[in-house]
């Protein structure tokens, strides 16, 4: 017996607007766009990209898994640092071409400077001409040199 | 005398991730990914994109602007809808190639389809073979008939 597809065909813009069909839009590399917020706090953690097969293993085992566009393969969130990440929901937008996780963050963060979130620096907004950008929130919670093996240094998407 | 650039040159990933110059790395077709969230629930509201011109606009403006890839052309969020976007801070990820504006959102919301946030339904955690959606915070808080003139219907990125 055939296995059933995951993702249904793109119909019309009110089937993938206004329906119940997970009709998701890959593109041209084959992946979505993820946004990981804290399921706590609602901060955001991390974008990063899922292929059909991250998706489809996120979904199952309620852990993050995403696609690595610079090191060109699956990896789940944790594998190297132990900082998984339980998917408590995730949602779709309405051209379904992108998607949000709430996650719980384990250790100390997702990003793999030390961080708790990759967004640990703010654009002060206002300004004009060149822009410098300011710490915010960007205390180190764990030490990476300590979590990555040095041939695993980048993590990230 | 000449214009100051707005952002800096890419430099070592050291001084990407851990300084304080602007060095957004834009993609193929000049956009960086642009999450927004709601700054009082944190909800993500929309992911969109933005070129140079969007984030110079947004960043200068306080007011969130958006390149739209169906339309190949800069919006300004609500100047359809009336919706618009009030940036309370603005954050850039380690790799600095995301943005993140937490937005006082005018307005009903910011999907087109009616709803506050354009995450308004959810994948089913556990599943596996083909996923049916579920709606979730799903209502719709205006009329988006009442708000888009026609020629003007799809806002969305």
């Amino acid at each position: 017996m055939a296995e059933q597809p995951t993702f249904a065909q793109r119909g019309s813009t009110e089937a993938v607007e206004e329906g119940l069909a997970f009709a998701l839009k890959f593109d041209a590399d084959g992946l979505v766009t993820c946004v990981a917020t804290d399921a706590r706090t609602g901060d955001v953690l991390m974008v990063a990209h899922m292929n059909a097969e991250a998706l489809r293993k996120t979904v199952e085992s309620g852990q993050a898994w995403y696609f690595s566009r610079s090191r060109q393969r699956l990896w789940r969130k944790g594998e190297s640092s132990g900082h998984g990440q339980r998917v408590v929901e995730m949602r779709v937008d309405c051209d379904q071409d992108a998607v949000w996780i709430k996650v719980e963050q384990a250790g100390g963060g997702a990003c793999h400077t030390g961080r708790r979130s990759c967004f640990y620096r703010a654009v002060p907004i206002g300004g004009s001409g060149a822009m410098t950008l300011e710490f915010r929130d960007a205390e180190q919670t764990f030490d990476p040199a300590g979590v990555y093996a040095t041939s695993n240094k980048l993590p990230g998407a």
